[in-house]
């Protein structure tokens, strides 16, 4: 046989990695209620109608051909404007690239700042692709804790232990993925500060950055005098446009600390052509366009997270915080001589009760005996979710 | 000042590096012929009709969500009937992956079967993101020997000398960039004869299929019987769909030895989530509709494929062989005591004729003292290119 390299061995995806169960149970006629993946675009979310025209539009008008790498300097300057209003920053055409979403965004910046055994910060629990792509470059992922009961805050005393001579960046997701936190701005700061004494950069994944629920988004790039920021954003949560796969990123780098790493990124970024063209007039047009359906979408999605988070708090042996922003929530496990693990809960629930959950532990440390649902679908169908859980847990509680 | 890693640093891509002294002329006011990039989107080149209705389709009826991280189940039925009829291969749906182009299936592909140290054979000259990748994952790209004289044939005794036993896979480029090189069945024949007594996998780029003036493309995948081929593929060339950044490969491997490398790309393709949604569908309506829109381009592309080849063999001091394939063509230059190197040469070019080629170096082994110059451009493009390059050509000689 022909064998495989270890980088690409090494990843694991959990998020996608208990569909093949789920995908069994329907194979044999059942009815499985998947709240494992964050996709609106399944649900009853749909990008703005202004985005959808302007992107056939432009494919029919024939705008069909290759971009400049870095991304049409229309979307670029449709980031700055909307980045400006968003966080004050001040940015230029110059300081942003566009991507395939924040995903294409994570394998230029990580590809370009680590070399094999250096390390990166990020947080714990955190969306796989963080560990899994620093892996992938023969980095090593240093989670910092965040604490549950203050809503999963990171923990920069924690952070700080982690940092030693091969690190090379810190990165915070917020709101984020999967606990659903909103991080403070006295936190931030202490990041920054933090970074600072290390001279490293913080990236920052804000593509939630208007999905909150209490409170607003802050980001790092707002608050940073000399420590060099990245943002990443794009196209697929707030303009609910998942499966556009588009998104952007830009540098808020007033002392140029940055600049062999941006050529670095623009050297990756060149082989791989360009991002998709029309799909960035689309953007144009919902970056610089109304807001409006955000209002409604939102409503919608608070009403399901409230539901969502009194009716988990109500079924025996789970316990949960309340998720500030995104579409997560990231209850506990408070029983647990059941279990062998938050995997062996999640698949029991599965196999028994027919709601597909993700398993903590695939978000790394302190997702162990919790588990990531999503409530992006209607009140209904969690309804359903919540009594099906219900009397499962009230069946093996009482077993 | 923070720095690169080595992977991204070592990354040269010459197709967009002679485009910066290009832009400085633009500047300042002068009008550059750019015969640089292979893109028929800025010219007179589009998606059929029915393409572009497809995708605008799928935007508005909704398919704007997350599809499966291996492609959608229509799109890869689509290649799987397309596949079966250009190449006669016996492939199910199972074994078929969707990509952001060909450069996503060589991300993956080398991502996959690289470990630091090891190496692939390449054609020299080739299509730069070949060396550039390999390089990128910490391997080698040992470049075999391409004969100018036989029309640029792969010399499959110069391959068995580049083997050894940290070889991983051959990968063949046919029609080929940037030489328009269309390899013979026997030359074929033999590279898979090569591979099998190594076991070693046959990457091939197809991307050019239909794109042939002189006798058809013939697949490598469509001749083995053993040997474990992987064929790449996509919209980019032959449905003219640049810009939309979608292609896909497959495995023919009847004796299921690249099952461990499947596995590591399917894991590293989870991770970055999922091609666009609905380009996929505009897809479908490529791979299964009309083919005619096809001999209209192809007309026109020969018309200009014939007119550039005569005219630079016009020229003193260039000469070429004539490409069977592709859109490009690979001169030589005869006349070598006036510049330094190629490079030297195409700057020369640029800054006095106003006329952008792409060095050949820039391709890797044997593009030394050669130019590719793309001829998608209307005749009347292509006249005033070729009148401007032999005026200056005359001029150099004569000075």
């Amino acid at each position: 046989m022909i064998r495989a390299s270890q980088r690409a061995m090494g990843i694991e995806y959990a998020i996608r990695d208990v569909v093949l169960p789920a995908r069994e149970l329907e194979k044999r006629g059942i009815n499985v209620i998947r709240l494992n993946i964050g996709d609106p675009g399944k649900f009853d979310f749909q990008p703005p109608e202004h985005m959808k025209e302007a992107y056939c539009r432009a494919i029919r008008e024939g705008h069909n051909y290759y971009g400049p790498s870095e991304g049409l300097p229309e979307m670029r300057k449709a980031v700055v404007e909307r980045e400006k209003r968003k966080n004050g920053v001040d940015i230029g055409v110059e300081d942003v690239r566009i991507t395939a979403a924040v995903t294409e965004a994570l394998q230029l910046i990580f590809g370009a700042l680590l070399n094999p055994g250096d390390n990166i910060l990020v947080p714990g629990p955190s969306y796989p692709p963080y560990t899994g792509l620093v892996k992938f470059y023969a980095g090593e992922p240093r989670e910092y804790r965040t604490v549950e009961e203050e809503g999963w805050q990171p923990e920069v005393d924690d952070m700080r232990k982690l940092i030693d001579d091969r690190t090379r960046a810190i990165a915070v997701i917020n709101p984020n993925n999967p606990t659903g936190a909103l991080y403070e701005k006295k936190t931030l700061k202490a990041i920054l500060d933090l970074a600072g004494e290390h001279d490293l950069p913080v990236i920052s994944d804000e593509i939630y950055d208007l999905m909150t629920y209490e409170g607003k988004h802050v980001s790092p790039g707002s608050l940073t005098s000399d420590v060099p920021v990245i943002v990443m954003n794009g196209m697929s949560k707030v303009y609910f446009a998942t499966g556009w796969r588009l998104g952007y990123f830009y540098y808020v780098d007033r002392e140029d600390r940055l600049a062999q790493v941006r050529e670095a990124i623009d050297k990756m970024a060149r082989i791989r052509l360009c991002p998709n063209t029309p799909a960035q007039f689309a953007a144009v047009a919902g970056l610089t366009g109304p807001m409006d359906y955000l209002r409604e979408y939102m409503a919608r999605l608070k009403e399901r997270r409230d539901y969502i988070y009194r009716r988990l708090n109500e079924i025996p042996g789970i316990s949960t915080t309340k998720p500030r922003g995104a579409f997560y929530i990231f209850p506990r496990i408070e029983e647990r001589s059941l279990w062998k693990d938050d995997r062996d809960f999640v698949l029991d629930v599965l196999n028994e009760a027919h709601v597909l959950f993700v398993h903590g532990s695939g978000f790394g440390r302190g997702g162990e005996w919790h588990f990531r649902a999503v409530f992006l679908p209607p009140v209904e169908v969690l309804e359903k979710a919540m009594e099906s859980l219900e009397a499962f847990m009230k069946k093996k509680l009482s077993g």
